[in-house]
């Protein structure tokens, strides 16, 4: 076999089965090989910044890592946003990056350039076999550092794909979960009567991990924060209820106000976004200490304060469809009135999504999957890749208008696939959260008397405005717009009623 | 003034004085600089591969690059694909990239990553100022590294754009173009009888180099060919006519089969685009001598060997509009019968495009810019550039429908700077290049008995069709579709008779 059937092979072997692709000519032999292997399953992308989204969606649901398919330099250029976003969400995703031949780089042909370089900024793991017998090895290699969490970039030269002497390697064993934390300076926290705050990430915001926090917190008195951008949220009725730490850091700091002791349970140590002039971009409160346990010592830290005390639950509890105007905090409530049982919901609402968390806390049980790196484009590519993993689920994509503009094409993959995902774009015409951040750093008091209109036309969408019913029905997804809450609500429970993909264009005025 | 302003007038005095910008909260400092300074000029772009591809056109045509703004790392990641044809076509761009102020980055916020190493796979040279102080002088730097040309990539901490006590830094000395080429050599080969090409590529595809070499091939006898995809090259009607090296491999071997002299002139060696399994990669003949003269050399070489000798032009000689079914190759010769004088043609018509250079040869003078680096989603932002550049010539894109889709929210900047910008989308369902490519390197024999669909869904964008006029209205530029050869000739003479943008899209079957 040649080295692209072993790779192919190997993957699916270790339970690598979806491939989202955007190839080009040095890949083709493994799109050949996905031919030939009836695991196999090519999602065709547009553009690659989808497929590496997708690949991060199906990475946060399912049980396996996806393929990335990825042609040369560029097409690794392209897709590097959202496997930013897979990095710091630490998904699994096996990223294969199709390279020249061996013999053809000293050519330094027009599409060369430096892809292990590149692959370095967003990768746990960069592996580039040189010869067709490495394929297979690396390519079990590549599994294992991305089940490990992150990003494992694969750079396959096209002859090592097209070579003959190719052989399937074994599954390499999956990581072992390190959990070494000493309980002790924990236990002795929780129990000292100063104000304690359990802050969850990581693995720990699935069932398990909010179902231990909350025993602690029942326990010891300590309170429980989600980290702000989860890579998956189980969230809603049934599940212990859970704040998520603010995104503006003057929210943040009031959350963590008093607290005497952050104890990170698969979380990072708070920090604001972005930096502010003169403001601290540490938010730990002084003299607070902080205790890196890791998500995995989580359930046992439960049993050693709280053997006894059971989670406690959230019951249903749906908002009422609003009489009331059309605005972000309605449609909110219209989300939250109308989510269905076990949905998925992929999140790039950014400030039109405000009042989202309230409105679904107690929806039916669901999966939120937010921001993870800030790097906008992600919602309706990790919509694709969560519905491709989970094709029973109802997904729900819910975007602004200016961050669906940087993947829209996978509005197509949702069409080509017959995705159930309804879209749901917050339109307001703007770059809302630049109008805020443009006062919360002092640019606006830099250029007081403008003469120009730079800062008014670097956050305005609406000149023209985007019509995003046109685009979605250009590329092939049934699509209506809502102007009333009612609109709204009509059109999104027939949208959830029907199978395959929806989109739902609703103006809103940006907030504040 | 803070560093932003003293960056934004620093760039404003050497000429920089277009920003192709996405911005994000960190940049925001540069954002409200451009509203101070009068000579500067913002144009939104809602994705950043829109705004380095609007660099490139804009540095193609222009006298001066323009500015890139880009939020941190993965802004710069989505901007990749188009730096690297800028890199691969020479363009100045001066490439600013915010980044987190340099007192937030041990934080590893979750938009941190490594700038530097992804800016250094595409730029010339590479700045990050630390302190303010530093602001101007870095600026100016990057213009003069940018006019060397190539990607000059300036990375700004916020805290540096921020804080005051910047100062304007006087623009630095151009560089000067190297001419130490020996002639000698290059003499003898062009009188010793031997078959000589002359291969043309960067600063000698303008008129200067076009003449030169047409000189020295009538007083010599040596052929001259382009380079495949030259940035910025000068044709029509009173200009010598030259032909282009063919991309595909098989054909430029065919071009150069004989040859005993290569004569570069602003082009590098040729090579094929992509290794094939068992072919060669290197297209020089054997035996064949490789003489790099330069481009700066050719108007020294034309005067020793074609003092006398007057170039010849090409008379003015269009196709007549076709009476036939509606194809690419009919399409060709309806915009060879229609080309405006003195249009800009951004071309990534791709597989689609193969009769447009001998349709539009004897137009009236023309500039045709490709895809230099052959990063797919270049055609509608290079058009933009032009655009900007140029405004009161009109701008020709010619787009096929897979690579269209990389960059398609370019038209809404088409719209929102109402650029002329007449785009043709030839929407043949099919990434055409694939198929043809799939069987030239082996992989069609790979998988002879496909059971699954991979290779067919791969190259296949008709499940669903793609309706550009659909996605273009809803960006706001008007569109139309036409089916046959007069309803093309009339849209499209219509869209050029009306200045602002439009686009036509027209349906043509996959060549071969």
């Amino acid at each position: 076999m040649n080295g692209a059937q072993a790779m192919v092979r190997t993957l699916a072997d270790a339970g690598v089965t979806v491939w989202f692709a955007n190839p080009g000519t040095s890949e083709l032999h493994l799109v050949a090989a996905l031919d030939e292997e009836p695991r196999a399953r090519g999602v065709l992308c547009l553009f690659e910044g989808v497929a590496t989204g997708a690949a991060d969606g199906y990475g946060r649901m399912a049980p396996d890592p996806a393929a990335v398919l990825l042609h040369l330099g560029p097409g690794l250029g392209n897709g590097l946003a959202n496997l930013h976003n897979a990095r710091r969400g630490g998904t699994p995703v096996v990223n294969v990056v199709g390279d020249h031949a061996t013999g053809h780089r000293r050519f330094d042909a027009p599409l060369q350039s430096d892809i292990a370089a590149m692959a370095g900024t967003v990768s746990v793991w960069t592996g580039a076999p040189e010869r067709v017998a490495e394929a297979g090895g690396a390519a079990a290699e590549a599994v294992a550092a991305a089940r490990a969490g992150g990003v494992a970039t694969l750079i396959v030269p096209a002859d090592v794909a097209w070579d003959e002497g190719g052989s399937v390697a074994a599954p390499a064993p999956a990581p072992a979960v390190r959990d070494d934390a000493d309980l002790e300076p924990v236990i002795a926290a929780l129990n000292g009567g100063e104000p304690c705050l359990l802050l969850i990430g990581g693995g720990a915001t699935r069932r398990e991990g909010l179902e231990a926090a909350d025993r602690i917190a029942a326990a010891t008195g300590a309170r429980v924060l989600c980290e702000t951008f989860p890579a998956r949220l189980e969230r809603g009725a049934g599940l212990p209820a859970v704040g998520r730490l603010a995104y503006l850091g003057d929210f943040a700091a009031m959350q963590l106000d008093g607290v005497r002791h952050i104890i990170l349970a698969g979380a990072r140590r708070p920090v604001t976004f972005f930096a502010y002039p003169g403001r601290e971009g540490d938010l730990v409160p002084d003299g607070c200490a902080v205790h890196d346990l890791g998500a995995a010592a989580l359930a046992r830290l439960a049993d050693a304060v709280a053997a006894d005390v059971k989670p406690t639950p959230q019951p249903l509890r749906r908002p009422d469809v609003p009489d009331a105007p059309l605005t972000a905090e309605t449609a909110a409530a219209v989300i939250g009135a109308l989510l269905p049982e076990d949905a998925i919901v992929s999140d790039e609402s950014n400030t039109s999504g405000l009042w989202l968390a309230d409105a679904t806390a107690g929806a039916p049980r669901h999966d939120w999957l937010t921001l993870t790196g800030g790097a906008i484009g992600q919602g309706l590519p990790v919509a694709t890749g969560a519905a491709v993993a989970c094709p029973d689920r109802p997904v729900i994509c819910l975007e602004s208008d200016g961050s669906a503009m940087y993947t829209i094409s996978a509005l197509w993959t949702h069409a080509r696939e017959n995705l159930n995902i309804t879209t749901v774009v917050f339109s307001n015409g703007a770059y809302a959260i630049l109008s805020m951040e443009m006062a919360r750093v002092g640019a606006t008091e830099a250029a007081p008397t403008t003469e120009g209109t730079a800062v008014k036309d670097m956050v305005d969408l609406s000149r023209p405005g985007l019509d995003f019913v046109a685009m979605a029905t250009g590329m092939g997804v049934p699509a209506t717009r809502a102007r009333t809450v009612e609109e709204f609500a009509d059109r999104f429970a027939r949208a959830l009623a029907e199978p395959g993909p929806h989109l739902i264009e609703i103006a809103v005025p940006p907030i504040g």
